[in-house]
Formats: C-alpha cells, sequence, structure tokens
C-alpha cells in the first residue's frame, strides 16, 4: 500500500510506503536526506548512507513515519533503503528543483518535457484544470449542454484569412477558428443553451506574450436572451464559480505563483463601459488622446477599475461594427450588441449577441464582402427559425496566465505552439 | 419570465409564457392545437384560431396552463395568440417531427443542421453530454487531473501512416492520432493520474459503420499500477458510474432509442478473458476456426459475455505483440500487457501497460522501426525517470453509438467527417 506525501501527516509512528521522484539529495555524512516528490508533494525521507541515486530517479521507500517539526511538512520517513524503480540519467539539461524564474521562457519551453516537472510550472496546470471543472459544472447547474463540434471546416466563416490548411484525403479543409457557426446551430438544434471545450487555431504571425497558434477556447452559446448584458451577466456569474473553487482547490499552486483570485463576489461589481465610454476612460486617465484602445489602453482601463470598483476587469460593449464579425447583431449608431472582457489588463472573451434572422444575417455577409453561397449551411440554421441568442468565448491560456500573473501566455499551455515551436 | 415546457404542470391555472419552434400544428376547424417544442420537451398550445404559422418557426406566446389529461404531458397551454419571433421558411428540405428512421443516413447528414432539431436525433447528444461529465468527474474522484495538449504534432509517434498533413508557416504539421506521448508525459511530469477529452484524427479511407476520420477520445493514463488489471478495474468503475449518470439523467433519451444501459453493477462481472482464450471462445461458439479476432468475432465474444456473465462486453488481454504499438509493455511469449474492451459487439477501448524504461523503449522502437532520434522529445520521459503506468482511451462516439444501438457511428457525431463529408 503506498501513502501519499500529503497524506504520511496521518501515519505517525507507523510504517508507510512512498512512490516518487528524487527531489534533492543533501548528504550530511552520518545522514543523508532525501527529498521525494509525489503528486500531492514532496517529503523528506531520511537515511543513514547517500543511497547514491541520480536526482529525478523514481523510487519506493518502506519506512517509519516520524513527526519533525523542523522537516517540511512536518514528518519524516525513517527508512533503511530505497529502491530505484526507474533510474534517471544524471545529465539532467535543466535543473528540475530550483525556482523556474532562473529560466528563460525558451528554456522553458525547449525542455518542456522536464521542467513540467517542476512544481511551481506544474502548479500552473493544476490550477488550469480547476478552471476547466469549474466552468464545466457551473454552466451544467444552468441548463447547459457540452457539445464537441468538429475542428476540421471546409472555409471560415469569418473569412478565409487566418486559417490554417489541412490535407483531406484528395482535397483541403481548414482548422477551426472557433466553434462559432456549431454552437450557433446547437443553439438553434434545440439545444438553445450549449458549451463547448475544445482548441481553436489561429494562422497569424504574431509572436507576443498574448499570443499562441493553438489554444484552448471556452466557448458558451445560449439562446432568448435580451440583451448582451444577459451575457455579461452569465460571465459574471462563471467567473465567480471558477474563482471560487480555485481558492478553495489550489491555495497552494497560487502560493507558488504569490497570485490571488479576485473574490468571486466582487466578479458582480466588474464595471461595464461602453467603447465610447472606455475610450474616455483611457483619455482621462492617461491624459493623451485615444482613437483605438491598444494593448496599453486594455491596461490603463483594468487599473482604472481596481481602483474605483475593487477589481480588476472591465466589460466592455457596444464595439463599433466594423470591428467585430459579420454575424454580430448591429446596434444603433454603427455599433454592436458584442462586448469583451479585459482581465487584468488582457481581453480574455470576446462575445455578443448574434444576427438571428435570415434576411439580415445574408445582409450582413454580403456587406462584409462573403458569398451567401459558401455559408449555405450556416444560413439554413436562420432559414428555419432561429431564437435570439448570443454568446462569449474565454480562452483558457490567456485566462490561466492572468490568473497567476504569468509573464507569457505560452506558460499557461502544456505544449504551446507559435510560428517556430512546433515540438514537443 | 418564460416557463419551460417541462414545468408548465407546475403552473396549472395561472399564466405562462412559453418560448419555443413550432413543431406540428393541427387545425381541427374549432379549435386549433400548435405543439411548440423547447429544450425541454413539447408542450400543446390551444388557439381559437389557426396561427398560420410554418413549422420550425420560433415563437412566443402567453396563455393560461389547463391540466388536459388527453394532451402529451398532461398540460396544455390556452393562449390568445402566437407571437412569431422568427418565421422559418416553408419549404424544410426534411422533416423535424417524424420518425428519423424513415430518413437514410445520407439525408440526415447532408441536412445536419436541421435533423439535429428531430427529439429523437437530439437527445443522442444530451447523452453523449451526460457521458462526458461523468467521465470526467469519476476520474476527479480518483484524483485525477485534466489536461489538454497539442492537437498539432511534428511527427506520428507511431510511425507516420494515417496521418493528416497540416500545412503549418512555412512546414508541415500533422494532426494527432491520440494524445498518447503527451499523457505519458504528463504522468512523468508528476501529475501521476491524468484524462484528457478531445478532438484525434484517423487519415484511413475506411467507410464502415464504425469508422469516422475525425473522433472524440476519452484518454486516461495513470502511474502506479502492477498490470493491466487495474487499468480494467478503472474502467469498470469509470463504466459503472457512466451509465449510473445516464440512468438518473437521460431516461427520456433511452426510451426515445428504446435503449437501456447495462446495471451499473453487472460492469464488475465483464469477463476478461486472454487473446487465446477469446479465440477458443469464438471458435467454439460459431464452431469455425479462428486465426483473428475479426469484427464478426467480437460480436461473438460481447454475445457469449452477455450469455455467461449478463453483460454484453468482455476485456480482452494479451494481445500479441506485433499487433500493438511500439510503446506497449511486452508480456512473455510475444505478448503484450494491452488490452481491448468489447462493448455490445464493437471495440471501444485500447489500452494497457506501457514500457518505462529508457533502454526498453529505444529497443522497442528500433524493433518496430522507429528511429530514436525522431523521439528524443518522447525519449526524455523516460530517460529522466518514469514511474510504471499505463492507460487506456475510450471512442466518445463508438460508445454513444452502442449505448444508444445507432446503426452507425456517424451518428454519433454531431458533424462527422468521412472521406467524402467535409461539411456542414
Amino acid at each position: 500500500m503506498r501513502t501519499l506525501a500529503a497524506e504520511l501527516s496521518g501515519h505517525i509512528g507507523s510504517e508507510a510506503t512512498l512512490c516518487g521522484w528524487v527531489h534533492r539529495v543533501r548528504d550530511l555524512g552520518k545522514v543523508c536526506f532525501v527529498l521525494v516528490r509525489d503528486r500531492s508533494g514532496t517529503v523528506q525521507v531520511v537515511l543513514e548512507a547517500n543511497p547514491g541515486v541520480t536526482l529525478e530517479s523514481v523510487v519506493r521507500t518502506t519506512g517509519i513515519v516520524v513527526a519533525s517539526p523542523k522537516a517540511p511538512g512536518g514528518v519524516e520517513l525513517q527508512a533503511k533503503a530505497l529502491e530505484v524503480v526507474a533510474a534517471a540519467a544524471p545529465d539532467l539539461p535543466v535543473p528540475i528543483n530550483q525556482e523556474p524564474g532562473k529560466l528563460s521562457l525558451e528554456a522553458i519551453l525547449d525542455n518542456r518535457m522536464l521542467t513540467l516537472r517542476n512544481p511551481q510550472i506544474l502548479s500552473i496546470f493544476r490550477v488550469q484544470a480547476t478552471i476547466l471543472a469549474a466552468f464545466a459544472d457551473h454552466l451544467r447547474s444552468e441548463g447547459f449542454t457540452e457539445i464537441k463540434t468538429s475542428k476540421l471546416i471546409g472555409t471560415g466563416t469569418e473569412g478565409g484569412t487566418g486559417l490554417f490548411a489541412v490535407d483531406y484525403f484528395d482535397g483541403k479543409m481548414y482548422l477551426t477558428q472557433s466553434p462559432q457557426l456549431y454552437k450557433q446551430a446547437m443553439v438553434a438544434s434545440g439545444l438553445e443553451r450549449v458549451f463547448e471545450i475544445g482548441p481553436a487555431y489561429r494562422a497569424e504571425k504574431h509572436d507576443t506574450p498574448r499570443h499562441i497558434n493553438e489554444f484552448v477556447s471556452l466557448d458558451v452559446e445560449t439562446a432568448w436572451i435580451d440583451s448582451e448584458q444577459d451575457l455579461m451577466d452569465l460571465e459574471t456569474r462563471i467567473l465567480a464559480s471558477v474563482f471560487a473553487r480555485v481558492r478553495e482547490k489550489n491555495a497552494k499552486d497560487l502560493e507558488a505563483w504569490k497570485a490571488t483570485t479576485p473574490e468571486p463576489g466582487a466578479t458582480a461589481r466588474i464595471p461595464r463601459v461602453s467603447h465610447d465610454g472606455a475610450r474616455e476612460i483611457v483619455a482621462k486617465e492617461t491624459g493623451r488622446k485615444v482613437y483605438e484602445i491598444t494593448p496599453e489602453g486594455e491596461r490603463t482601463l483594468c487599473e482604472w477599475a481596481l481602483k474605483t470598483a475593487g477589481i480588476e476587469a472591465v466589460f466592455v460593449y457596444a464595439y463599433p461594427r466594423k470591428s467585430r464579425p459579420f454575424y454580430t447583431l448591429p446596434a444603433e449608431g454603427n455599433r454592436t450588441h458584442a462586448f469583451d472582457l479585459l482581465f487584468r489588463g488582457l481581453e480574455i472573451t470576446s462575445g455578443g449577441m448574434r444576427i438571428n434572422r435570415y434576411e439580415e444575417v445574408v445582409e450582413s455577409a454580403k456587406a462584409f464582402g462573403l458569398e451567401p453561397e459558401g455559408l449555405a449551411d450556416y444560413l439554413s440554421i436562420f432559414k428555419y427559425g432561429c431564437p435570439p441568442h448570443g454568446g462569449f468565448a474565454i480562452g483558457l491560456e490567456r485566462f490561466t496566465q492572468k490568473l497567476l500573473g504569468l509573464a507569457s501566455v505560452k506558460e499557461a499551455s502544456l505544449f504551446p505552439r507559435d510560428r517556430k515551436r512546433t515540438r514537443p
């Protein structure tokens, strides 16, 4: 029977078997401390002699659990020997047991198979797993149905730019940029409320701390809403659930990054400002003229929100029509019923109401230079009765990045893909 | 305030507003019945005059809820008028309100955007959503962490055949056949127990009722197990959870397909037979010589299991080495520690123990004609200490197909992709 490191404190005075990786070896001559790491944490194994084991070797050891106020975690295992289950080569290309801050992003990602073993780096993905679970659970609690749609499409719904082409038997297909078309189809299918968690692709040449070419999109679409305010309300509730769950499940992981989530209750205070209003705020805060909301403007808006509402997030709505996709529901004055959510200085969500009437979708597609013929399947959704609806998508990696305060979104992807990074 | 069809019975005598699609219109002259469908079901709206509304139009109507033993669901809404929120064109290319059994698979899939509105067809994906949730919840309850890995890889881990190529900036990448490499990496990263739900691709030209070129793979990988028996135990527990949840959440959907799940408790009785033993059973049952277990043999084995164990499923283990991928842990006599799960006549799972020692992986890769140089990232998992581990994958669509008794796996994919089917 194996006991996890984190459970050992419940077995003081008893024999226990520990299985894990050799995290650190400290040889004091008369005694040798081997720190063993497993999925629950690390624990100190006390041996009389240095077992001569390489770092990262996989070991099993049985001993007596002893309270030890000086040891990390307050317990240690006093053992006679270590059994080496799988030896690690002695030439580790990167250190595992040091602070990852000392490694460059390049070194971390080039050696990804190994750097993920660093407890601080790995903690990112424990938080990410909690986000995934909390997002899905929250939506299920509101009657949403999870869907899985194809990532291979015949043509882009938003025009053909930015798509990766796939050799598909004798023809070409493309990797989806978002499940937009399909989630609207599933609202109209009668499910009404759907969500999807899946990969999405952007064939863009950006190389910035906030771009990756493959990301996980947390997509939501829902019918019978009155305005984009309902969508912001829904996202607010989702965020509150996610923050509460991360606080509950990931206290140690947050600590590893010296990060805190906003208070779940504070999400209700996220300011909602129109695009014009947002420009005015940025102008006022910076004392400069503002034509567009740049990444710097997004940071300014979030700082303003923290100052005025106590939470570093802002909903911006009423975007100009030309800056949103053709399926966006237009509003008065060349505006739209679309919104973004900025969180800690970064856009992590785009969403909005969609056009639900056939003639209006056709007209809008034409106005955006799209051929209705190429959109026949999509248009059939509207031709045969589609309720008013809207939705949004949260970028999982960006959200994780900002929740933990990571310098680059690439750190929040297990195996990130960018223009040059195609492995591991 | 909207009331769902399924909730109306709680509002008898009160006014309620119903929103949904026009499912059927029955004009009896003095009175007109309009069946309105929403995400919860259908309900009869009684009007004095035919509202002249087309099938599938989206409507809103307010009236008095009245108990009506003869009406479907035992209640009806007596209303004065229907508000048409979004009219449907009158030329529906396929009927929505008839049994889908009358349509060919081609017609169902060609008109997928509309045929998904058929309540029986849509129920498939309610069941699928429950499978997704139950699978993830079960694994979380056993300490597994959800991961999301890249679907774009540089080379195939199982050789280069059967891969779709992607134009990736100036080079080529490929769509993954499975997250095999990555889930092993995440076991070795220290998470130990991981699962992933994501798309997987097979560039195979098959056109059968059990093949699609894009499917959702429910992947599991776990460390510190002693044998493939532990993996079969784990899958048994997962299946029991899924069956219990589907029974709880999807009684109406099961009924729509005249389907039943096995009893959750019966999963513990799933026979486990060796590959040789399975061949003998098929030989005995059919009276024929058996060299390989064919799809027909898989059906025979499941019939045998139903007869002898009361559940239509069999685990087959100890597969010959040549029939399994290079990373499979070999066993004595050119056998492996690999297994399949056959369910209702179809293989829905492949899995097994993996090699966890560096030299053995290298040797096995060479024996399978793979270049260790091309596997450098993968091999680093083992070079630096990897615990004994194994895992398996369940094909979501095949599982759904067999749970509901669908004729083709394509029916269990929202937007299936095959060699010719690239839309919608």
